[in-house]
């Protein structure tokens, strides 16, 4: 009684969730399927109505209802034909009703004197039981059934001898039969009160007897098969039935007209649940409805008889819900599809001001080295390998999802910028590996964030997520501060140098990093932990350092390789990438790409903020340069007045000319240069700054048009001068390639 | 010039082909890729009109036309979903045109509007082209395209911005881009003479031209589309054009509305291949017909865009064989689907007259005893692992074929029988070892063999099929004379004893073989290589010799094992399974065995020959019988008197009782016994014949019933007895069993 009530009350459960997600426009399937996901921790999106697709990357596997990834299309359509599946069960050994292929109706009238009666018609090339008609007694009702099968199919007519029996559907899911279901078909059960138009009435009462295909259960109809029912049995629908004696209103015990069901999975004789996998291996089937008939599931079908009437390659799972409700079926089915089976791929995010998008592209590069499919989404676009998958910003959520669900990606690398995490929040539940690589004075004062502290507070959100490791940097305090809030098994620390304290205390306590080392007056990137070194690579083999000019680069390749390590990455394969990698505009564009074709030096930056900047003057101020150095500047000071102030001394004192301009949006969205004409104000302003400074004013040009600003600066070229371009690279790339045009062609 | 010329007869041939293979009711891709697998060796079955079966057991690979077998359902229907995967492919970084799913003509409009003028128009959930609508340029036009669309379609109806270019179809097969043509639509090429409507009926003349929906080529149709084109150009139907002239009659370049195509396969840029490569991988197709639409197809993407408009999961390869006919496309699918494939599985053939079946069971344990999934197929059934697939005599080409095409098969051993090799011959081209037991009296002067010489060049038949192996009875001088007609690398020699001369050349030239050696006053199966001898496993500890007391046991278990030792096996797996194999009815019918149950002892065997019954009397009188030895047959001298005039003084000293029957096919067919009743002269004979070997009458029995004969016999059993079954065991062991539950039911 107890366990009914519990089966009640799962069936009463199943039943509320069922109709909810029907209600919801969703897939009830597609929905149980998700939830058991989910429940076991692997990553799910639903595509669209039809597709689930569970974990990521390569690793990932779709599912279109209860038809799994693995299922081939040839075994589906071999299952479909319903007489090409009974020729090839009927070869493997199964047992399969006595069948025939007819095009005429005398073939069936002979195909049914063969086999006698009753017969079964079926339109050869359908599925799901549509215009199936059983119990076909004579020459007449065969007439009717072959002319409306043959109507509606593409193909012929199936003639089948109708085999009796109780009708069980056994699940097969990857060579294991785990569910079976006697089904009964609809039928009235008499109280000796009511009719059997009452009693009909009544069921359908429930609320949970509904008319739609995906209902889990169905009203009755009293139509005509239930009335020749009702009829051979000497009854009619307004018969009074006595108590407990039951009517069938149906010939088979099908659940889309009405039909129920009840659990005998632990019931099921061992040669009837081998029967079962060996009829869904014969056609290639990873998932499988069989629906086998015999006189008892318990006894073997060697013993007593039994048929394979059908073999159902995308089974609808309502026999098991309506049977054994309390049974999680999509999970069971998810547990045996994939044992063992590694959902995710590995993944790293990285945070900070300056520098992300570089170590991102370092470390895809690394992976790419070692021979993975890598995808990355950084604030200058999403790759795989080598592949533009979007020139946008797409960086943190949008990117991660395009990289996560990728069917070909086996690492993913995910710049994390602060105004994603804000509004877009995560990609993902968790990374294997995190990095924070500084907290600087940029966007402070925008979306909420109103001091480094805050900033720091938002980005270690990164950290928190993280798993296996995170990396931070030592010389950054902020960053140090941040620790806490990891949620990995692992820190790794970057310092610039040994002499960093927080460092030594990490190392002495066992702890990883890596930071710059000097051996034989070389300096190297090394790898250490506890007392352990490993010095990788010599920074000026690493030509992203330009010879350890781009000391931002050094710093990036000290978090690309640590972040490489943690997650496993052999070490010589991390030298090799390190060794090879090269910034240029289609690597890594907008970070110091020097780009060749002009008659002069041409060098494209970001410039985003003042410490970037600052350090830029400083490279170009040692790069051999023969000639004028000159600034096209359209990014400076955009959001912040202060910052103008803060580099045009820098400026002042490294260029020969200036050539200013600025993106409009950021500008007029600025309160500090509110008033008539926001464009203006800015520019002017940075000029006066200049002039104060001790600029020429004949050497400033300032350009409303961003376009015609580095064309003007471009111009001023001559051979041995240098060109410091700094701007979004999709704002500048076409210009600078349109005048290289016209340069080669000129030259 | 000459390149032309090949190309037009290539044509000419693909073209004869193709409608030869149409005329003759055939799919011509499928037989292409029969055509194509059996020109590489591999083993290829149609499987109906729709599959093609490549290779054996489970290393078989379906395809259905150009669908692989390894093509998910669900990558399939994704890409058939044209919105869906125009969605999947946009997200990929696959350049689609812009492209709105629509439920009402309104929101068409809405959609056209945004896209500008032409715009196309789809089912969404259809393929193939049906009901695509392109060159839409006003609000009529769309009405009646979104009209016609909605009808036909489950799902919505998708607005899609027509882009323009050339229509490409690049070929992806396993991550490679294989083929790409350039496609052109049905179009008219004047002369200065004729109007469009006599070009047109000229083009429709050439008798290769068809009208069927799988014609090389198609009639061009003077419709609507084609008089709308004409008008847009200031033409009719019966306007002369120039010479030269080329106008389109279609506004899409589909081969099934009158195009053709040209093979660009050369001039395909790398970027181009790689986004058909990368669309495919999106999907998850492994086959895939692209269809890219780009200015040039020698020029990136990337720099002159173009539009990826369709993914075809199993796409037609007319395009290609159009134009490249020279190229077997066919086969170089085969070769990037499947580079390296094994496509066969291990197989063993066993001839002989005495101890087959017997010996195929043995290996067939033995494989299975490896782990493998083994078929085996004997004149008792067919098995799969333990599961009977059929119980009928199969043995030889069709339970060869059954096992083969069996999806989970990984080892077969196939039993070839003299009167299969006769009239069915072999189940497949060649096997890896081959068996030749022994060549004796049985079966002479039945089917056209008139002599034991012709039985054993018959029998030799299988040697000459074997590559790797072959495996012979050195003590039988017929089948050391048969080794001339073996097709294998080595021979293995299985003598009784090491005294056999030809075993000692054959080991003392560095041969292989197996032999009972004797070691510590124990009898041993040894196998062995020139000077090496393996000491294999104790006879004593093989039960299916019983102890040594059953010969014929013996000799099968050095064939078993020296097959599984040229095969491959591990000696420690033949060893294991030798001292585990049990001659039970369900593991091998009728050959020795012992049936448990009744208070006597009851033995079946088939007793087929005079060799095979003395060595059963030879046996029995060894057994521990207290009580008597009673005998029934059925089996005995039903086809040559002969049989029984060489056994009946064996079986008079053997028995205490005889219970004779015949089976009636056999009797009634032989010329021996012909007469009104050879039933009654066949036991009226076989009675005789014992009365003259001084047999007293009292103790024998005729039964025309085969059945009352076994009841009869056994019903003679008393504890401490033996009783003999002779008979085959589909007609004896159901009255067997039946008596053992009455035995059972009265003790």
């Amino acid at each position: 009684r107890e366990a009914k009530q519990k089966r009640d009350e799962a069936l009463a459960a199943i039943y509320e969730w069922h109709e909810g997600y029907r209600a919801g426009g969703l897939e009830p399937m597609n929905s149980y399927l998700a939830l058991a996901a989910k429940r076991r921790g692997i990553p799910v999106r639903s595509l669209g109505q039809q597709f689930v697709f569970m974990g990521w990357g390569v690793n990932g596997r779709r599912m279109n209802l209860s038809i799994s990834e693995n299922t081939s299309w040839v075994s589906l359509i071999a299952a479909r034909n319903k007489y090409y599946a009974s020729v090839l069960l009927e070869r493997g050994g199964v047992p399969v009703p006595p069948a025939k292929l007819v095009n005429t109706l005398s073939a069936a009238r002979a195909a049914a004197a063969e086999f006698g009666w009753p017969v079964v018609v079926k339109p050869a090339g359908e599925d799901q039981g549509v215009d199936v008609v059983p119990g076909i007694i004579d020459s007449t009702m065969l007439r009717e059934a072959f002319e409306k099968a043959i109507r509606n199919t593409k193909g012929a007519v199936l003639v089948e001898k109708h085999v009796r029996g109780d009708d069980h559907r056994l699940l097969v899911v990857n060579g294991k039969m785990i569910a079976a279901a006697r089904r009964e078909p609809a039928a009235v059960v008499g109280d000796g009160e009511r009719t059997v138009v009452e009693l009909v009435e009544a069921t359908n009462a429930d609320p949970r007897r509904g008319t739609s295909k995906s209902s889990l259960l169905m009203q009755f109809e009293l139509d005509a098969e239930a009335l020749a029912l009702l009829e051979d049995q000497g009854l009619s629908k307004d018969s009074v039935l006595a108590a407990g004696q039951t009517v069938a209103l149906r010939r088979t015990p099908n659940i889309s007209t009405g039909g129920t069901a009840v659990d005998v999975t632990d019931e099921v004789h061992p040669d009837n649940a081998y029967l079962a996998v060996r009829a869904a291996n014969i056609l290639g089937l990873e998932i499988a409805g069989v629906d086998l008939l015999c006189p008892d599931i318990s006894r073997s079908w060697r013993e007593t008889g039994g048929y394979i009437c059908e073999l159902n390659g995308g089974p609808g799972l309502r026999p098991h819900w309506l049977g054994a409700p309390q049974r999680e079926l999509c999970g069971e089915i998810i547990d045996n599809l994939y044992p063992q089976h590694h959902w995710r791929i590995p993944t790293a995010a990285i945070t900070g001001t300056n520098g992300k998008s570089t170590v991102c592209r370092m470390l895809h590069w690394i992976w790419m080295t070692a021979g993975k499919t890598t995808g990355v989404a950084t604030t200058n676009g999403v790759w795989i390998d080598d592949f533009l998958v979007d020139d946008r910003n797409l960086s943190g959520n949008p990117g991660g999802v395009r990289i996560l669900t990728d069917r070909t990606v086996e690492t993913a690398v995910i710049e994390m910028p602060r105004k994603g995490l804000i509004y877009l929040g995560h990609p993902c539940d968790r990374y294997d590996v995190a990095a924070l690589l500084n907290v600087r004075d940029d966007h402070i004062g925008v979306d909420g964030i109103h001091s480094l502290e805050e900033m720091a507070w938002l980005k270690a959100e990164v950290l928190e997520h993280a798993t296996d490791a995170v990396v931070v940097n030592a010389d950054d305090p902020l960053c140090m501060k941040m620790l806490q809030r990891s949620g990995a098994k692992r820190h790794l620390l970057v310092a610039e140098s040994l002499d960093s304290p927080p460092m030594q205390a990490h190392l002495r306590d066992g702890g990883a990093g890596a930071y710059i080392g000097e051996r034989d007056r070389t300096r190297w990137l090394v790898l250490a932990e506890g007392a352990n070194e490993h010095y990788l690579v010599p920074l000026d083999a690493i030509p992203a350092t330009m010879n350890g000019l781009l000391r931002f680069n050094e710093a990036n390749a000290l978090f690309a390789a640590a972040l490489a390590w943690a997650q496993g990455v052999p070490l010589a394969t991390i030298e090799q990438a390190l060794r090879s990698f090269v910034s240029t505009p289609e690597r890594n564009p907008g970070r110091y790409n020097f780009i060749d074709g002009f008659p002069f030096q041409v060098v494209l930056d970001y410039g985003h903020n003042p410490d970037a900047a600052k350090e830029l003057c400083r490279v170009v101020r040692q790069l051999p340069v023969s000639g004028k150095l000159h600034l096209v500047s359209l990014k400076l000071g955009l959001r912040h007045k202060a910052h103008i102030g803060e580099i045009v001394p820098v400026l002042a004192d490294t260029f020969d000319t200036f050539t200013l301009s600025c993106s409009p949006e950021v500008v007029e969205d600025s309160p500090e240069y509110a008033g008539r004409d926001p464009l203006r104000n800015m520019l002017g302003y940075f000029e006066s700054c200049l002039i104060e400074a001790g600029v020429d004013p004949s050497i400033i040009e300032t350009h409303i048009d961003q376009q015609q600003a580095i064309r003007e600066g471009l111009a001023k070229g001559r051979p041995g001068d240098l060109v410091l371009v700094l701007s979004e690279p999709d704002v500048a790339l076409p210009i600078i390639n349109a005048e290289k045009e016209r340069f080669m062609a000129g030259s």
